[in-house]
Order: C-alpha cells, then sequence, then structure tokens
C-alpha cells in the first residue's frame, strides 16, 4: 500500500453481503468468536498440525478417511453439540496439547465453516477472534494491504454480537498502534460495539444471543475462554483448503 | 400478541439477510434515514396524498402516466441526485405543502425502494426515520405484533448507520414506554448505537459513510433535516403498493 494511503477495513456482519469481487482483491478475516475460529486458534496453539474445514459431516468424514489412522481427528458441532461419532465437537477447551499435538483435524461447524468457504478466492485468509485479536493487528499492519474484509460468520447469515466484538478488537488495536484507516460503517459500528464491552467480555458474550444458548448447552467455560482477549499471538492462516499457522 | 409474552424484533441492517418467511409473519418497519423514509415522511406530513414506490425510472415513468396531468409528481435520485426530468429528487425540503399538497408522488430511489418491494407481504408494512421514531413505536404499542422487523434499507445491501440508528431510536422509545421485549442481537447493536450517537444526531449523520456523500453533494440542510428526532408525529404505512398515513 502506498504510505499516503488510508487501508480500507470493511466489516461485514455476515458472508452474503460481500461480493466475489471485494474478497478477491482484499485480505480476509474470517471471525467466529463462538466458537469455531476460538477453537482453531486454540487447536494451532496446542501444536495441532493443521486445520482443514469441511461442509458437511459427509465431507469431514470422507476427507479424514484420506489421513491415516490416528493422524487426523474428525472435529465438529451442529447446532453446538458434538456430532455423533466425532472424535472431537467445537469446544476450544476439548483442543488439548495431549489430543491435537501433530495432528491434521479436519473440522466442519454451522458457520465459520461456510465463512471460509466464501473467503477462498480471497488475496489471503487469516483466523480471527477475540483470543488473538492483537496478533492479527499485528500481522495487518506488517502486510499492509489496500483492502481488508472483517468477515463474521455470523449465525444462519443473520448479525452476531460477538463476531462484531472481535472485529471491534482488532480495529481497536489497529487504532492503538497508530494505524488511521477508513471508518466505514461497518467498522465504525464494530468499534463503537467493542469499546462499549470491552471491560467485561465474558459478560457480554454472555448476554448475546448465541452466548444465552451456549450457557444454555452448559458451555459456560468456552465462553469465558472465547471472551480471553489477546490470550494468544498466533495468526492461523488458510492456504488452499488447509489452516496452519501464519 | 399474548399480554405476558415479549415482543420479538428484529433488527436487519439489510433487506437481504430476512427470509420470505419471517417478512410473511411480522409487521416490517422500512427505515432509510438518509433519505428516502425520511422523505416520505415529510412528503405525507405536507399533505402529498399517497407515494407509490417504482423499481426503476421507466416504471415510474409508466406509472405516473396513470394519474391524469398534474395529479401526480416523478420523484427519485440516483447517486443521490434527482433523476433529469423528475419533478422532484429525493431530498425531503423539497417536498413542501404548495408542491405536494393533495398529490400522488410516484418515487423511485435506490436503496429504499427495494426495502418495500422486498417487505410486500409482509402482515404490515410501516415507514419508519428518525422524523418519526416515536410515532412508529406508539403504533408497534398500540397494535402490539408478535413479530416486528426494523428493517433497514442500508446503502447496495451494506449496514448503513444511520439505519441502524433510526432503528435503536425506535427501540429506545419502546424501552421509554415501558415495553419489554427480546434483545436479539441486531436490536442490541441498533440501541447502543443510537445511544452512542443521540446527543448530536446531525453530527453523527454527517461522519457516516453516506452522510459524507451527501454532504459533498450539497444536502447537509437535508441530514440536518433527517436528523430531526420526533418532528413529526406521522406513521405512513405502505397497502398494496402505496404508502399513506395509518
Amino acid at each position: 500500500m502506498p504510505p499516503d494511503e488510508e487501508m480500507k477495513i470493511q466489516v461485514f456482519v455476515t458472508p452474503s453481503i460481500s461480493s466475489a469481487e471485494e474478497i478477491r482483491n482484499s485480505t480476509v478475516v474470517v471471525i467466529d468468536t463462538l466458537r469455531a475460529t476460538s477453537t482453531i486458534v486454540a487447536a494451532l496453539n496446542a501444536g495441532a498440525r493443521e486445520v482443514v474445514p469441511a461442509g458437511s459431516t459427509e465431507q469431514a468424514v470422507r476427507l479424514v478417511a484420506r489421513f491415516g489412522a490416528h493422524r487426523a481427528l474428525l472435529c465438529g458441532e451442529r447446532r453446538g453439540v458434538r456430532i455423533e461419532g466425532f472424535d472431537l465437537g467445537n469446544s476450544p477447551l476439548e483442543f488439548t496439547t495431549n489430543v491435537v499435538s501433530g495432528k491434521s483435524l479436519v473440522m466442519t461447524t454451522t458457520n465459520g465453516t461456510a465463512a471460509f468457504h466464501h473467503s477462498r478466492h480471497a488475496e489471503s485468509v487469516l483466523c480471527g477472534a477475540l483470543l488473538n485479536a492483537g496478533a492479527v493487528a499485528g500481522r495487518l499492519l506488517d502486510t499492509s494491504p489496500d483492502s481488508v474484509i472483517l468477515l463474521c460468520a455470523g449465525t444462519y447469515g443473520r448479525l452476531s454480537l460477538e463476531d462484531l466484538l472481535a472485529a471491534g478488537a482488532i480495529l481497536h488495536e489497529l487504532g492503538n498502534a497508530g494505524l488511521s484507516f477508513q471508518l466505514t460503517d461497518g467498522a465504525t459500528t464494530a468499534l463503537l460495539c467493542f469499546r462499549y464491552f470491552m471491560k467485561d467480555i465474558p459478560g457480554a458474550l454472555r448476554s448475546f444471543e448465541h452466548g444465552r444458548t451456549l450457557a444454555g448447552l452448559g458451555f459456560d467455560d468456552d465462553i469465558v475462554f472465547c471472551g480471553g482477549l489477546n490470550t494468544f499471538r498466533i495468526v492461523p492462516m488458510m492456504i488452499g483448503s488447509t489452516i496452519r499457522l501464519a
């Protein structure tokens, strides 16, 4: 990017409202705070080799079969709960070093997987969450793309506040680092939400629609974990069909 | 609505993310703050007989021909500017009693018209803006529908903060009136935006993307006018293909 130009950062509350052309010309940060991208960050931090998103249960089973026995784990949820017969669900707390170190993970989730699929032709695809907001911001500062899309996975095509919050956290970190960027309306909204809720992020997540659902399913520890701002300094990146550490 | 149940209020940042089924079962408030719904409120307040939204310039010309000479006016904009050969553009300040009293207005605008078209099969369709937020809230309290959709027109399929702000204003008025409603994530976001910006609404509108464009086109007076919270106590309603006072 020329040094005198501002980075353009758009925030989309759900993948469908971004066009294929915009995606192609942008660095896209996929955000699914509760819980897919948080889980991917946790898994790679715990030593998993890679995460391969799959669009369906059937595709996940087919993909895992391509790896040798014991080398890949089948992971994913439907309606928040581990898919029957799968090794792991979508709770980041399951993805410990013991369990995932050195393994490939084939993962299918309701909204996160679709967001990665939507982004597959982007210039570059990063994986963002509250857990690694500062690291994602650092990576954007280092690589300085002309156009950035913070792509909220949302929930069934709708705005999810926890994703807007993580987008706001990344923008807040960029602002703290002195970056000036064009304030699109989506970016203004995300920043406002983050700054409003930043003092008690787990409390905020618990009050949002999807957080209420997860708490009802007994996943309160996940909410606390996923609300841990900047717990990790890593940036997962999707290259081809595989997510690995950048 | 049964008295012990909470009204469900969803806020959609752009029409495309609402499903046909949800629309069919809801009272929909179409919001295009800058400027279509503000202009409709101003026009009906100034004595216009009705507003007929048209999907295209050609359709508007065809529709106006069905009215006798001098009985209908051709109104609309493209990229913020009056369409060539049209009687009026989309500036609410043009729609004075002198000009519009007793007339039918055929109107085509970029985002507002599409939002009305998207809502046409709803149980009921109201026209909302900052100008009449309190009146819309009053109408919702009186009619007490089970399901309400505050449908932001957005800008070319994207979130427009001025629409989210007006949605938040309606929710704020409902809250002030003591209504308890389910806080969907969209509603929480809209309320947050409204409460953050409410102290200087014209200043806020001017800082948003579309406000900056309009200010650049010389429409600053429109921004001040459209930012006038609760200037009018009227609620335009679409029945069939025509918007009139409820």
